[in-house]
């Protein structure tokens, strides 16, 4: 059974892939804690006095003390509870690991979320590129950061298999969207092995949206949004 | 004296606040260092093979092993070289700074370039807007960081410090070219002299650059980009 922490909450919402990273860190932890979720379209009241600055899901409260931003908060889960380490233990290892998901944030995620939405065939077809440039960029890096193991953190998984893990289900509603195949294993060897195992580890599986269910909820999102803005963070 | 490192290159340009950070945190930590100044307009081969996926200064390499993006090289240096910590030691407080330093880059910075740069007199006022409501917020976070001491960090300087601190000059700068008082001693009393404790600090003096100077090199530099890019990161 899981730990019994003093007192932890996560604000979000089951579709965001931002909101799985801090529930995977707390199931790698063992932390048990109350999941809050936020009606789409509206923000509670909570969320407003936790996250004055973004408004934004999702949010941890340890002890009333609110975290927002999800691999922040990844990183102090990682820091507070005890347990399998997250980040990697060598600072050079660390270094590349947050390099890398800063890049699956800043780079690549902008470009999934381009795929299905953008305007043009030509603004699809470059959001698309930008997508399996960027996957091939990270089957490069997995081999350098597994060091022969099955996840980028090694034995287990790390800081970057729950940045780039948590876009897995979001990815699959994107190749259902527009009918591409993005997940090549053939020119993904590394990742494509990867993907199921991230998918299927205990501290995962529960968390991993049923694809049909999220193409739904994408479906319903894409049609409210009048285009540019990313799914909720 | 500083105490000689094995091996530690730095990558970047004098008038680039992102280049500043490494540089601050190798002083704090008193390493020697040797500083590699990338030439404006082009990319040296060093700067090509070390980080190739944003071909960006800074890069941090510490015994032929490059580290890229300003905060997390900082984060790097502070693990790697003993002497004061850069992080704070508490994890939430670790977190907050995170945050705040995340909101600098993301968002705050972004205004800071808009206020000189916006196309239409609109645009400029939503971007000054941006950026004295940032100041307003991070005045409030100040009190809270500080603890009643001098720094974001405490009594030395931080990695917040650091985040912010290293964009005074641009800040400066703006003022000049826009011909508005930003930093208001009466609107933001503890930022006010935050800033100017943090600027002659003896980590940080030798590499604020002066203002004069910068505004050329800010004239030159409008002048040549067609408008929308940031400067040198």
């Amino acid at each position: 059974m899981a730990a019994i922490a003093s007192d932890v909450k996560v604000l979000g919402s089951w579709a965001s892939p931002f909101v799985m990273r801090p529930r995977i860190a707390l199931n790698i932890k063992n932390v048990d804690y109350e999941f809050l979720q936020e009606q789409f379209g509206s923000k509670s009241e909570l969320l407003l006095k936790s996250n004055p600055v973004y408004k934004k899901i999702p949010v941890l409260i340890h002890n009333d003390k609110p975290v927002s931003e999800s691999m922040i908060i990844v990183e102090y889960v990682d820091e507070t509870f005890t347990g399998p380490s997250i980040l990697p233990t060598d600072a050079y290892d660390r270094a590349l690991a947050r390099f890398w998901a800063v890049y699956v944030d800043d780079k690549w995620f902008g470009s999934l979320s381009g795929v299905a939405r953008g305007k043009t065939d030509e603004e699809k077809a470059t959001a698309l590129e930008g997508v399996t440039s960027g996957l091939a960029l990270l089957e490069e890096a997995f081999e350098k950061l597994s060091k022969g193991k099955g996840f980028f953190g090694g034995e287990t998984i790390g800081y970057l298999d729950i940045a780039l893990g948590s876009c897995l289900g979001w990815l699959k509603v994107t190749e259902k969207l527009s009918g591409m195949l993005i997940m090549d294993e053939t020119k993904l060897p590394n990742i494509y092995v990867w993907a199921e195992r991230f998918s299927s580890d205990p501290a995962v599986k529960e968390l991993m949206p049923e694809t049909e269910k999220l193409l739904e909820f994408a479906k319903m999102l894409f049609a409210k949004m009048s285009g540019g803005a990313a799914p909720p963070k």
